[in-house]
């Protein structure tokens, strides 16, 4: 297989000039139809063909009977007609010198039938002595959001706001589920990639092609199994450092481990030997899809700590004690100020609350200066490499934040806040975010899941900057 | 202490026919103020009294220098004044023959001071004597929506939905999260209780008259430590299966276990040891505050399974695949399903994709009648004792929700359905809702957290039903 060329053809997959949808289909009850829609309504502002046996036009684009048909080169083809068909139309494409194909169809190697494994087999020698990447089969498709391009059945991907994080999965379902996460919590994304059965572009392809991705900042990765891990962790290793590649992996029960093969081709895996190994060459595993999001989501805003020493400041006792359990199992430690900071702090707070770490800041929880003064105070010492702030709204203290993304300013590059700033709904959404667009906090919706992601930052940092086994 | 006169005045208490405002204030930096906007924007139609020294009227309302001087009884008195002041209004209270006693001043038993202490075990004799519940001191206070009483100092408490949960806390930080939550997730809400530095109104006193309140119909508790476990455990133990009971409780870190004292007065303690102690009488410990409200959100709708054979449903494998991970983890079986049950899905879905315990529903995702017809078939199987529904929006599934509702409403009684329906804002949001709203299904963000609290109503189903000890 021609590695250059399909690298190479990759990045003309991810930006094509011209994209084709064979199966293009008016019909709502068709996949062909929606993928025709998310072109549109992601406004790719250059060349769409659909290719349809019977149409003239569809959604008013003319239409052509086969790919050989189209004047003029066309750089992608999305192939969505039933598997049986595939192995033509991929012969029509290496005909017209397609450069990379989507190809949405399932019923290959995952079906429950020899001949599924087969058909593939077929394709994959066909698409391999021409250089071609595919994406999938099985796959719901590709979003890059830098191009305009939704090359996939879903048009509300391109809701997503458009940033640096890499969604990458071999389920179509968590694509979906960790895109609608993103936009829930407004993770600026690059690009959404269903990798479906792996024709020939596995994880460690697409991992190799993101980190030269000038859009991509961040890989995140949702793993169920891998025909080839030491191809990703080589690749990983290569790349230490460079980008952040975070990931989750399923298939923790046995019962996952057995369908594992029935739904992606290929075996779940011992967990735990996953996890070690991919944390040795450069992969933070992590074991919640929500711990996973969350971790994109400080990763696009925030430094990596220097060390695991946390400072925790919380307006109320109790969420600051929650916070706190949290970061000394997750391997944070709860750090002895110094003494120039307990003076600041002793100044501003009365002794009928805990003034060492983790700080109650009850008796000033409504007053922004003295608030900003003690998180200044913590910031600046030697001692802390992070501070995980805590808020909870109480109608006195409706104007804390006020002037909190000033003080916040000079640190942005220096040392993490992560925040867990909880209101009733509406109340402190704007002003939150704001600063999270200033990226001088990343805000969470509790104190245990914004103390979790300080720790796993933390563990980023230490497995990014180990020397290369 | 006469235990009797203390619980028949707590039901005074959280049902007053007039509320005194002690330290009652028009400025808007004295909580005084907030704790009458509270009442006020609450829409408490029984009598307000403010007390201020100073003031003729407060907020429209006629004011009097101290509560002696008020004509007619007085049943609730909030008091909000300086701690060295406290001692004096309560005699004044006792001599008003006041029923009960909000205290949100702080500074007693928590300051790092032993005249606190002392302040604080003056105060207690004087209301034990007198037989006053006092809630407090160092309280946010207490809201009682079926009284639209709002006796705290954050006026948007009063936003949430009026039902059977009951929040209870001896953080007020911790209330006003678990609070938050709750109106973001719409769970349904009886009462919201901070306990603080509990004068004399402890967990079991406050679980005890819950127990009998008849509008709630499920407990929440935070808990940080005990003075005295055993009474907890044994009005738990004296209600099992009443009225479920859950709790979450912090200070596992070595930090957190060091400043418990200081914050609320008790040692936090050993946190297996009270979470194996307290689950043999009968109160379900869960281990982050998500899953705390995630269970009460499924108490309130759901009910109980039967057993622990649980058949997981999901339009897409990924999901599914993550969803059984967390059941398997947690004590659930990913059942075999009936002859009669595989055969009613083999008919629906081709053999490309998983059809046996978890289903893939993939080829009929964007069927509702199909997905409808699995669903009863499996809910109809004797193996199986409750179901997990997980399916991500994409245009061609946006309508297979449609008349979902009916097919469940039979089983709305029999089994629990939790799903996890997630498209991106707004899509589903309100068919969702309504489908929640009939309590045929509760929903989560996540196919893990769907899992989990699936796991978690089995666990309580065990505890309750246990032969008591």
């Amino acid at each position: 297989m021609p590695k250059d060329r399909i690298s190479h053809n990759l990045r003309v997959l991810f930006n094509p000039a011209s994209v084709a949808v064979v199966g293009a289909s008016e019909k709502q009850d068709k996949l062909g139809y929606h993928v025709m829609s998310s072109l549109m309504t992601g406004k790719f502002a250059r060349k769409i063909v659909p290719i349809n046996p019977e149409a003239q036009k569809i959604l008013g684009i003319k239409s052509f009977s086969s790919i050989a048909h189209v004047e003029g080169p066309i750089d992608m083809a999305i192939v969505v007609v039933p598997a049986r068909f595939v192995p033509e139309i991929f012969e029509q494409c290496i005909g017209k010198e397609v450069k990379g194909i989507v190809l949405i169809t399932a019923g290959f190697k995952e079906a429950d039938d020899p001949q599924g494994t087969q058909l593939q087999n077929i394709l994959a020698d066909l698409v391999n002595r021409a250089g071609i990447p595919v994406i999938g089969p099985n796959t719901f498709g590709v979003v890059n959001l830098h191009q305009n391009l939704n090359a996939s059945f879903t048009p509300e991907l391109s809701w997503l706001r458009k940033g640096g994080v890499a969604l990458v999965s071999q389920s179509g379902g968590i694509s979906h589920l960790m895109a609608f996460m993103a936009m829930k919590s407004k993770i600026p994304v690059s690009k959404v990639i269903g990798l479906g059965n792996r024709l020939n572009i596995d994880f460690a392809e697409i991992v190799a092609y993101l980190m030269e991705d000038p859009h991509t900042r961040l890989i995140v990765l949702y793993l169920e199994g891998l025909d080839d891990p030491r191809e990703l962790m080589r690749i990983s290793r290569e790349n230490l450092g460079k980008k952040p590649l975070i990931a989750f992996k399923s298939g923790s029960a046995k019962t996952a481990d057995r369908i594992s093969r029935s739904h992606t081709g290929s075996l779940a895996g011992k967990n735990e030997i996953y996890d070690g190994a991919l944390r040795q060459s450069g992969i933070l595993v992590v074991h919640t899809m929500e711990a996973l999001l969350d971790l994109a989501q400080a990763l696009c805003s925030c430094p990596l700590p220097r060390g695991n020493r946390v400072g925790i400041l919380s307006a109320q006792a109790g969420p600051g004690m929650v916070a706190c359990d949290v970061c000394e199992q997750e391997g944070l430690e709860i750090v002895r100020f110094s003494d120039q900071t307990h003076r600041v702090i002793n100044d501003i707070l009365p002794p009928i609350v805990h003034r060492s770490n983790p700080v109650d800041m009850g008796p000033v929880f409504s007053d922004p200066a003295s608030t900003a003064a003690i998180i200044r105070a913590v910031l600046k010492d030697e001692n802390v490499d992070s501070i995980v702030l805590i808020t909870l709204f109480a109608s006195a203290n409706r104007d804390v934040l006020e002037g909190l993304g000033d003080h916040l300013l000079e640190w942005k590059q220096k040392k993490p806040v992560i925040s867990s700033l909880i209101s009733p709904p509406g109340i402190w959404d704007e002003q939150i975010d704001l600063l999270e667009k200033a990226e001088v906090l990343t805000n969470f919706p509790t104190p245990e899941r914004a103390a979790r992601v300080m720790a796993h930052l933390w563990q980023y940092k230490k497995l990014s900057s180990a020397s290369p086994a």
